[in-house]
């Protein structure tokens, strides 16, 4: 793997952005590998990922920011910078249904998840085994009646001191606190098991069901503080027929939500996603 | 194109169906072209499509109903037959967009829409030169504020000239009274723009931009008095992404609607359709 | 899991045929489940599968071949019988590639795939870790150069020693010999990394690449004699761009043959599959 | 419609391309829309589709060539301009599938299609009821057996006098000949009724029919010396069972054809389309 670096722009529209990006990575003898950039035309929002080989870069990454500050001041803008060499820090909650979760494992081991996986966090005991099979840390934590305030704050502990970067939500089935989500805003990666926004809350694909829907939806998005609201990163649906009883939704749905759900996950950890106006860009 | 005779039936799920149906048209020499069954587990219902050659068939269709009078009421059928020979009689309604209109006159035109269309209907006149292009009696009555009761009464009195069976929604941009709807049930076919319940009402193309979904789709219900909430037939889905203005989002979605509706009413036509408990079966 | 019977029928079209095997299902008072038929116009045949509760079937499975030979050979017919409570022996054949297997094992752990699975074949060592993960037999046999006559005769003597009924090859890279194919009539499914047609033979993902298409697909199919040319059970396709590397190609196809060859096998083991014509019947 | 500017170019990759391109277009004070790039690590190529407003732009299209000039020759640029107020002149080649030309007559005159359409030419008369009902010149041209050369003469004087653009062949079914094809190298675009490469050549949905596959395909391209061997452009699928006809497959197809020929059309005249190595960079 290439060691490369990634920087996500988004600022106000204006003349001579490009140019003045361009002239500083030049400058620096950066050998750009991928550029690509989005224009909102009607929030006259500039939005911008480019991806340069660190091989020849004649820039310390740890001296980017005074380097490109003035460049970034000047045209107002919010951006951040990824080192290829520093993989993140994932930690995945789940509950007892568990194939996102060995869906996720598998493409974790084989590499196509370029992150750390510290721990797996469970309300329950089920998953255990397929955590044991891939060597990951597991710990199940409770979570009483009454007791979410608790496990939270446990949780949260767990996660500062193994210096989590960010959340995984494979189909974990408690709703977790506000208090808590502001604490990864954009960070936490939630599985809903429907084409958002329809049938947004509990029981997706008995509703679906119910209405006689001819096709089911899975949607990979940012946890916000409003339930099943946040973000969308990507979508997908599978087709249906008459003849597929609850049973048949509910395993069609799973291989969706595994496919949905990993590729968001990828894209995150690829740098590729822009949050604004509760929507995405997805760079590709 | 063949002579044929199709028989859809429902009835309480229960055993000597198959044996007694088949018995039937075998005592009558039908030769069987399609069959195809369904069974609702949840319901204990029993859904059926057959169709046979007329050639060879020993048994009048006038005669039908008495004949197979004993086998229905014997299991409490609710069926109907439908004769090949005999083509329904559409109308369709159409407002300013002409996008569905034009896909559907090309279709009756080219003989694919097994119908008569002995009317189009608009509030306005923007299509009308669609209509003469295709040789098609084109009507104009505007709906005013207010004006909707007296408008619906105009409409059914030439839908009932005109021994209409069945109505084509193809993007008409009022809500059919409850009273008007009640003359059609399950004979009123429209096209929503969104991949339903998600975006059900106004503006969905609007408002799926705004929520920033990955997908976009059409629904090809049937008008119950409830809005967008009628059986779905048909449905499908676009991929979109940040790329994509409202506008580009309202052209990828006409697309998406034409062949949505199409195949809707091309499944009504070739009696594919059977309805309950506000679903549909679609024999394919 | 239901006790049920699925009956899988086959011979030429001809009058009579729905109502005799209903007659007889009936007389034995089986609660049909499911049923389906399908007649290829073309061919004059008849295709049926019809599945029932075995709960108050008042035929023993062991006396059905003698009760239902009258009809069978009345309408010429070829038929099998399959007993939910006996579950089809699956070998799974593989490389150096892991995605396939891993999907299988998740599938058969989770219960989905109906099936007991004695043991997994590969000429390399790669994926043992992953048959021990799930706790199933792993057995190395190296394929020399020269030596595949040789590997053959032990293969098959494993699978006859462990009373295997059919074969899975999960991106195995070496050709079985006619000679063993022989073995397995349809009964042995591959997965093949293209849209067959389309690029059969090797290194399907590279002339995809080269070739420049939008879509890359995958391709089920159980084996026969010639190369990549025996009867498709599923095939599917995903959308790639010029963005897309070749490693890229590689990699968004391993999703798409997982999917793939995990519907195939799940219904090869629900009895959904019928061969003739080199082609399947893929009853839904 | 905004007045625009198209900037399409195509180099080898090395460093400064992108500097020195924003700079340029800053100098004139561009206001940028849309840029996209692309850059093939394999080829060490890099493409750049870049659009500005017209509005505010300080340098005359009229002097653009000899102003960029110094840049091109710098880096090597193969490039073409196009102004939006230009609309480029395109010409329609059909035989008797009339479903193809009616959708792309109905998107001409819809204004989706950016162009002038002066001519229909045909080997047949049976659509040109179509031409008339949208007003477009109809010409009919038969090519006799033995006649093709003389036709394609005529043909070629037809565009030529009218200062065709560009060809589309909307299931034209003859065979153009090398010498025709030479005078519009990757202006041609052809739809072929299969997912290419399989089944090029005639008869496709015969020979998918035969093959068994479950997924049919159109392909929309770039006509070259060798059959269906073109720059592919869009391609797309759609899912047939068992239960479709020959007869299905043809019409099924006929929706599948109509839209990947007019997004290849719509996408050619919206300058998105950039060859290289006899296949297609695609901007989205």
């Amino acid at each position: 793997m290439r060691h490369t670096a990634v920087l996500l722009i988004s600022c106000p529209d204006q003349r001579g952005l490009v140019a003045a990006i361009a002239e500083f990575l030049l400058q620096h003898e950066a050998n750009i590998l991928h550029a690509d950039q989005h224009q909102d035309a009607e929030l006259k929002l500039f939005l911008m990922r480019v991806e340069w080989e660190m091989a020849g870069f004649k820039l310390d990454l740890a001296d980017f920011a005074q380097a490109f500050e003035p460049i970034a001041s000047r045209f107002g803008m919010t951006w951040r910078l990824a080192d290829s060499s520093r993989k993140p820090r994932m930690a995945v909650f789940v509950s007892k249904f568990d194939h996102c979760l060995a869906d996720l494992l598998y493409r974790y081991q084989s590499g196509e998840l370029h992150c750390e996986l510290p721990i797996i966090l469970s309300n329950h005991e089920d998953t255990r085994w397929l955590a044991d099979a891939y060597h990951i840390p597991f710990q199940h934590l409770a979570v009483l009646k009454d007791g979410k305030e608790e496990a939270e704050k446990t949780q949260l502990a767990i996660l500062r001191d193994l210096k989590v970067d960010f959340l995984v939500l494979a189909r974990y089935m408690q709703v977790l606190s506000a208090d808590f989500i502001r604490h990864y805003p954009n960070h936490i990666i939630n599985i809903h098991h429907s084409f958002l926004p329809a049938f947004h809350g509990a029981k997706p694909y008995h509703r679906a069901f119910e209405r006689g829907v001819k096709l089911i939806g899975a949607t990979g998005h940012y946890v916000t503080e409003t339930l099943d609201d946040g973000p969308i990163i990507e979508q997908d649906v599978a087709r249906i027929s008459h003849r597929d009883s609850l049973e048949d939704l509910i395993n069609k749905g799973a291989d969706l939500e595994k496919v949905v759900l990993s590729r968001a996950v990828k894209w995150h950890l690829d740098n590729r996603v822009l949050v604004y106006a509760n929507k995405t860009v997805v760079f590709d």
